[in-house]
């Protein structure tokens, strides 16, 4: 016996409808890649992803054919996914910040039949045409410009296509595992790996991440997600917004403190999202302005372990909640966020504080445990600490063009970081296991050293890894930045540590450099860094 | 060309298993039918689903088989849906409140093979036993008690059940089509008929009604829903509060304002959800006690429209946001919840309160559109009046065991009510189709003709009906409810309407009655007041 209920699949074209029919008139703003503003609305967006994809279907490209971007967040970005997911082609996002022969690695091997690109991209792609075997049409992200045509032949316009586009054109009421788009990780730990993501599962994902214990996403809301669209889709938020009805405002290019401090100032943005680096900027630039970012009720810190004093200044200095988020390219990329419980309501504020500094709980449709070296399941008791899998309904299971699995054999996802998962669920992200430093036989989490590191005004930016170390075969040690003007001493460094870590995992010693490498969202690259400065020990002759 | 993530298929089993897992200590506070105060917390609640579940597949039940509930909002009520539809089986919540003769018909029309009861209904059980025909098994929900084994021969004791019971039961992978439960819509304007909902229906409701727009449901609330489980799901509460982790507090048979004031009061309950009359009794309770409901935050009003006065009430004296709603049994049941968007926020208070008093906007997954006599879509003005059709992932194809769709030949399920939609999509229930006054062949909303005059203090309850009229067919009047101690005039209440309504639009009378006949969901049985009084203009001999 089935049940009687409606069926319909669920398809990204059905959020582009909810969104121009429910939020015709809620705007999207973005900054045009020139640096001017330019304003529409969710009713103009869906007319304009129906006229995209009518004018794709007469390119020649066929259902499941990866079609690529190389572009920053703006409003033609947004109807290309839109036009892409919602016709049944697959949105594959580059990652500008990848080497040359990253991105050439990666598109051939996502095998892309075109790409669309932004003014900024234009070198890049003259740069790498000649190696991009698949890719058969460039399309310029804009209006026909004589200086493109020139150094791309044949290149076709955006908005022509939009011109020559049917504003009725019908979506294809696909399969709902019809894959949607693809994003490759960022490549901290190793060659990048496309991850294909089907309707189905953006879908449930964009429902789970929109409950209020995860994002909060309403169509009260005005949101600015400084995080890329390449970068594990935005963190799913151009879908979430189309499906509550949120206005949108996009940072194009400007992703400096000043032009994001401006738009939150000038477009009253509630929530913005992003990694640690970005935020660093921001909170730079609205101490020097005075700003106190009246509108800016959250913030969203993922990507990288958000520092508790950085959460601190956004909620003692700006009355800015925190919400601090793990996540991944495999697992679409949603896996916790850290939002309190009712019995948490009557916590004193300093334990309140501490709840809060985590990565948090799991929403429903993810499933978490920690394993041994055996993979043994360990107690989620807030202190076994074991590697992270993770499984659920937008978690990955096989990589795009892969013949065999990525899960263990028991269903999960090995996520390569080290965590502890408490009795309530909240999980904290020890390292990732390359990173974790083991100090004879311990474990000591970089991210602790880190956090208490970069809470001195002196430091701009710190990196723990493990030196070499004769005796404890690894040592911890700081390789810090200073911030502009200040000059902290090694020994001031050290002290920080004192009261705040046991004994033996206090850093042996601290060395300061101009700037710590990262990688294309704004990780520390750990393994350049222990090339550099893993000898520091044994130089010094322990 | 198929994705590349996991899939699993959305079940309601794995909603307890989240809630289990991840909010073990998270609590369930209930009224037990002899009136104690039971608690237990969702871990134990995950166990004794599973134990219950694995209890009841020993009892020949098989996969499909429809098991009625006959129970108040209880934790055993609570374990017995999660362990029916977790199991593959399917949880028909009976409404106690209807007629005998309405019960055996929905029993026997289900093919009911078991029936849970609580101590209340024993009465009934026994008293319509014999006509059963294909209920084999009877269980109380409870201990084993002297009193029922002598009055239900042969009955089951839940808390036996529980003992034999096996706490690591693996619920089987069902299809997620599968249906999960059967509720029959509560009979106001025909025969009741059965809705069959699945896993897949019921989990995608979930996460839409939890969405922040809608219910806004998270581990951080204390949620009492005071609409019962057998009216439509209790709105889909149980399952939504396992999705996020909310603690609930269920009110068992204490229905009375002072039982419920109490309970919010102890319990510190934050959102509550209930009909208009439950919070007519809520509101003269507090009233008379001087509690503030100092922790009730928000409360959601659905099943039959909120009188301004009341949304106002809650607003203004106990600080307390009221979400309109809008659904139906068909809906499972959330259609529309009124939240408002973004650009409101700089709205005046008196504009924005306005904005509030309609049933609001559909979530994502719903779509509605209003139709004329012949079935051509109006526009979405706000000001054009039509019928309400809507389709989504919840809702109703075809009725339990009919063989014809129930939806129109372009795929909608027509509503039976009369509504206005507006650019934004808000929408405002005019009437029902077959409440609605018509006068000369315009139409009168009975909707807002009630809610100003209940604003009168001195008026308990109104209804509004057509009553007839030799010229223009219909013409509105009002039958009252007088509240305790006042004596309103009709006069008095006529003068109210001057200058709120159009002239013809002003009833032609005012009747007073001692008390207006409800059905089992207390919605006004209209019908039965127009054949009381819908002579009333004739006999004054208009
Ligand atoms: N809030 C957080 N705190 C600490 N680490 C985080 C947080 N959020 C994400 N991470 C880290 O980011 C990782 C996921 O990053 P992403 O998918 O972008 O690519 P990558 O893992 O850096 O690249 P690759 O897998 O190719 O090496 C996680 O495995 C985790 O190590
Ligand atoms: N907020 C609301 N305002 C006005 N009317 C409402 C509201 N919510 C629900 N309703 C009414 O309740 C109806 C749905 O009720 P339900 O499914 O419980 O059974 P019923 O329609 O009363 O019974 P039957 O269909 O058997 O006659 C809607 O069609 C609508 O008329
Ligand atoms: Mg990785
Ligand atoms: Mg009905």
């Amino acid at each position: 016996m089935l049940g009687a209920m409606m069926k319909q699949e669920l398809l990204i074209s059905s959020l582009i409808e909810h969104a121009g029919k429910y939020h015709a008139d809620t705007e999207i703003v973005s900054r045009e890649t020139n640096g001017d503003l330019h304003t529409t609305n969710w009713g103009e967006t869906a007319i304009e992803a129906r006229k995209l994809a009518s004018s794709l279907s007469k390119m020649g490209l066929d259902q499941g054919d990866r079609v690529a971007t190389i572009a920053w967040n703006n409003h033609r970005h947004l109807k290309i996914w839109f036009a892409l997911s919602g016709s049944g082609l697959v949105c594959h996002t580059l990652n500008p910040r990848l080497f040359p022969e990253q991105l050439i690695f990666i598109i051939n091997d996502a095998g892309n039949k075109a790409i669309f690109f932004d003014k900024t991209f234009m070198p890049l792609i003259v740069g790498t045409r000649e190696h991009l075997k698949a890719v058969e049409h460039f399309i310029y992200m804009g209006p026909h410009d004589e200086e493109v045509a020139a150094a791309v032949p044949g290149a076709i316009f955006f908005d022509d296509l939009m011109g020559g586009g049917d504003g009725d054109y019908q979506w294809p009421q696909l399969p709902e595992d019809t894959p949607c788009s693809l994003c490759y990780t960022s490549g901290t730990t190793g060659h990048p790996k496309g991850v294909l993501y089907t309707n189905r599962s953006t879908m449930l994902h964009s429902f789970a991440i929109s409950l209020p214990d995860a994002l909060s996403l309403s169509a009260s809301e005005i949101i600015l997600p400084v995080v890329p669209m390449f970068h594990a889709n935005a963190w799913g938020i151009p879908y979430c917004a189309a499906m509550t009805g949120a206005k949108l405002v996009m940072p194009g290019p400007g992703l400096d403190g000043d032009s994001l401090l401006g738009l939150i100032d000038s477009q009253k943005v509630t929530l913005a999202l992003g990694v640690p680096t970005i935020w660093m900027m921001l909170l730079d630039a609205a101490e020097k302005s005075g700003s106190k970012m009246e509108t800016l009720r959250r913030n969203v810190i993922g990507g990288s372990a958000a520092a508790p004093s950085m959460i601190a200044t956004f909620r003692d200095k700006y009355d800015c909640d925190t919400i601090h988020a793990w996540g991944m390219t495999e697992t679409s990329p949603l896996g916790t966020a850290n939002m309190p419980k009712a019995k948490h309501a009557d916590l004193a504020p300093d334990a309140r504080a501490a709840l809060r500094l985590g990565q948090g709980r799991p929403p429903f449709g993810i499933d978490l445990r920690i394993v041994d070296e055996n993979g043994v399941a360990l107690p989620h008791d807030g202190v076994a600490e074991g590697a992270l899998q993770v499984r659920g309904h937008w978690v990955v299971d096989t990589y795009f063009g892969m013949t065999e699995t990525a899960m263990t054999d028991d269903g999960w996802f090995d996520t390569g970081d080290v965590s502890t998962i408490d009795a309530d669920g909240y999980m904290v992200i020890r390292d990732r296991t390359k990173d974790i430093i083991k100090s004879g036989g311990e474990w000591i989490s970089s991210v602790d050293l880190e956090g208490i590191a970069v809470a001195h005004p002196g430091i701009a930016m710190a990196a723990a890894i493990g030196a070499k170390h004769p005796k404890w075969d690894e040592r911890p040690m700081i390789v810090a930045v200073k911030a502009d003007g200040a000059n902290p001493t090694e020994e001031e460094v050290i002290a920080l540590f004192a009261d705040k870590v046991a004994k033996w995992q206090i850093p042996d010693a601290v060395v300061f450099t101009d700037a710590i490498p990262l990688n294309g969202t704004g990780k520390m690259l750990k393994n350049k860094l222990r090339e550099q400065f893993g000898d520091t020990l044994i130089e010094r002759g322990v």
